[in-house]
């Protein structure tokens, strides 16, 4: 498995065909943000409205959004922007004082987990949230290995940075971190589910010939830029009981599957019959407002919340938890978690169809609203070709990008009102650019 | 000196004066949020509401807050308040697009700074900002070894966790991090600007006999934590000197002193004169929302963007960008810098004068609106002393906590809109409760 070296989906400063306003953004873009930052795309958007699922350039122009899993219930969904706008008018306050908001929002956050998970705790990123996982899975195992899948991302901070694969060499793994292969049939032909566990029990060994104890085994369990991986359902089961065996905690990472994107379940790890022993989320958790957490095992948390402490700044105040109970009501009200399961299995289905006529058009692997389309030349993953289909259909004002080690698939993860009429959309429009790319 | 062990005026579960109500609400809290948080006081506070100055518990009681920074320009400010909602109703997109109040704001952020450090960039806490100055650091150096004070507070990240020795024994130091005593008088007898410096020039030699290179000097410009140590000005400059001497750059932490607080300048490192390497900031940056960032010298960040690339899925966003900059914008329409000078001096000066009365005051140390107030007993600082205070201020009405390596001072950091009749009011109560404690 090669490991891509550059980012996926990144505008190349100077190039590309910008507007001269938009060159000038860019360049006011370089000068203010320096050189750390990147834009998607090989001619950036330029945005200023969101809506629903469409975002708007600054001439009108309405973009379909396949990429933006932030804003899942939707670009500024006015009941969660009410919410925001009435809390922050009331009282912003942090968790060392009692309101009663953010306990209303943790019971029904956690209403949503199986009884076994009780606990949870407030971030503002899914970063902090895999950070504080970590900090937690050294205190209860007294162990520091780490066992992330080879193009995993699990955040920016140090910590986290170190076990995000997707990086590429330059931000070099941590010491304690080994990689095994994300759960493809390409890389486990002999079967998905035993294959992966035995990987997680071959890395656990080759940490204890270094002697270094397992502390923690932490999947995206959708494995979105490993190239998304949701099947078959069930196989994560044994690689999470690997890690406890040998002593580790299984983190099912649900920053990116989490909040009903899956269809059929809430999070991505009950498509796996499995209780993790700690859960992180973020993304969506706040259409967009900094609110991320982490759900936990009691057992887990008692050695770290007995001696460590918890406070966070931003995380879990008073704006934080009404804008997230917001989120939780549209999902329930606005039924988006069967919509994901209805328009995705369409999506996917339409995607299997399309790929009878064009060649390019390979594996297509789906849960819900989150689907993997692995793009083909000559029967072979092309990820060049997968680059300049998410650049066409930029062009005609549909977002996506691509995932997966070396960038061969479209990652389509749409907000979640998507419609059977924008999947038509979609699928139109691929049908009418694949002969041309 | 001695390293505290427990958090300073935490709530012991159980214990306190709490309502029915207030008592259900802790119960709830424990059973959701588990065993890692804490609450504020022996008998915590229940809010409802906030406004400018004052927050307001269940049965309609106004406090005077003195304590938190994070809503620096007044509890629910309707500018900030407007700014969101009206953003967050338009456009809550990322920095992987073209938008243009990101630039707008770093632009005008960017302009409160030194030439020497055009470059921001964006976060949401300042864990997170820390953190990832470390990253930079440790690019930029080479080196991996960090030197703060005694009782620094920079961050729950692992990394920044590692490099905050306010968590006490629990949280062990990380095996690069090299604490200096703080610089106070007391500390450094003989001078504090030659002897701080001379305590980072040590911690590198320490270092060096290790085989551990300097990567970063990181230090709270008011060492809030510590104990609030702002004098005499430009003591830092040689110890700021001192890490660039021997390899390493040398971090402002202005989460705490940052933004207009400390009266005379906007940022806490200008009363040293000197530039930082970069800059780090939080806390009061979104009035609450969560955003924070870190300024950067060019040759500081040029090898890390190069290579390793940042985002920060919220950090930044369109929202934080409007958000941050309705924050400016009250800074300097209502004048809250030069507030924050005349009233801190104020504030300052009655605590002074009432100390000539009341034995159990002790040494003022003072920059704006950031205080540190020691209390006494038969002439020793008296940490126990302290806390009662606190409790008895809570009790009237008064929000206010400790600091200090052992908790024997005051921390009076009010909103910026502090009033003269607010400090009044303070000094009238403290007149009143000290000769009872």
């Amino acid at each position: 498995m090669t490991r891509q070296t550059a980012m996926l989906n990144a505008y190349t400063p100077g190039a590309g065909q910008l507007s001269p306003g938009d060159r000038s953004l860019a360049d006011r873009r370089a000068a203010a943000l320096g050189p750390a930052y990147r834009l998607f795309y090989d001619t950036p958007v330029h945005l200023v409205r969101g809506e629903g699922v469409h975002l708007y350039d600054a001439q009108g122009s309405a973009y379909l959004d396949c990429y933006n899993n932030v804003a899942s219930v939707g670009h500024c969904h006015p009941r969660v922007v009410q919410a925001m706008a009435t809390q922050a008018a009331t009282l912003a306050t942090h968790t060392r004082y009692l309101h009663e908001t953010i306990l209303t929002y943790a019971e029904r956050l956690l209403a949503l987990f199986p009884a076994e998970l009780p606990h949870v705790m407030f971030t503002c990123t899914g970063s902090e949230a895999n950070d504080l996982a970590l900090r937690i899975a050294r205190a209860a195992t007294g162990g520091t290995g780490i066992i992330v899948t080879d193009n995993a991302y699990h955040g920016v901070t140090l910590a986290t940075a170190e076990m995000t694969m997707s990086f590429g060499p330059a931000v070099a793994p941590g010491p304690t971190v080994f990689p095994i292969p994300a759960p493809s049939a390409a890389n486990y032909p002999q079967g998905i589910a035993a294959g992966f566990a035995q990987a997680v029990t071959k890395a656990c060994d080759r940490m204890a010939a270094q002697g270094i104890k397992p502390a923690l085994l932490i999947v995206d369990t959708i494995f979105s830029s490993d190239g998304v991986f949701p099947d078959p359902e069930g196989f994560l089961a044994p690689a999470a009981a690997a890690i406890r065996k040998a002593g580790g905690l299984f983190l099912a990472d649900e920053v990116q599957p989490g909040f009903g994107r899956t269809g059929s379940r809430f999070w991505g790890f009950e498509r796996h019959g499995l209780i993790p022993d700690m859960v992180s989320m973020g993304k969506p958790m706040g259409n967009g407002y900094p609110l991320a957490g982490l759900a936990l095992q009691p057992r887990v948390i008692a050695d770290f919340g007995a001696k460590a402490r918890y406070f966070n700044t931003f995380g879990g105040n008073a704006v934080a938890a009404a804008v997230g109970l917001a989120v939780l009501d549209v999902i329930r009200d606005e039924a988006l978690q069967e919509n994901a399961a209805i328009v995705g299995a369409a999506f996917a289905r339409g995607l299997r169809s399309l790929a009878q006529r064009h060649e390019a058009l390979g594996d297509t692997r789906a849960a819900g609203l989150f689907i993997g389309q692995t793009i083909l030349t000559d029967g072979k993953p092309d990820p060049v070709r997968a680059a300049r289909l998410v650049n066409a259909l930029r062009d005609n004002r549909i977002l996506i990008s691509s995932t997966g080690a070396n960038g061969d698939s479209l990652k389509i993860r749409p907000p979640l009102p998507f419609s059977l009429a924008n999947v038509d959309q979609v699928l139109t429009t691929l049908d009418r650019l694949l002969p041309t790319l």
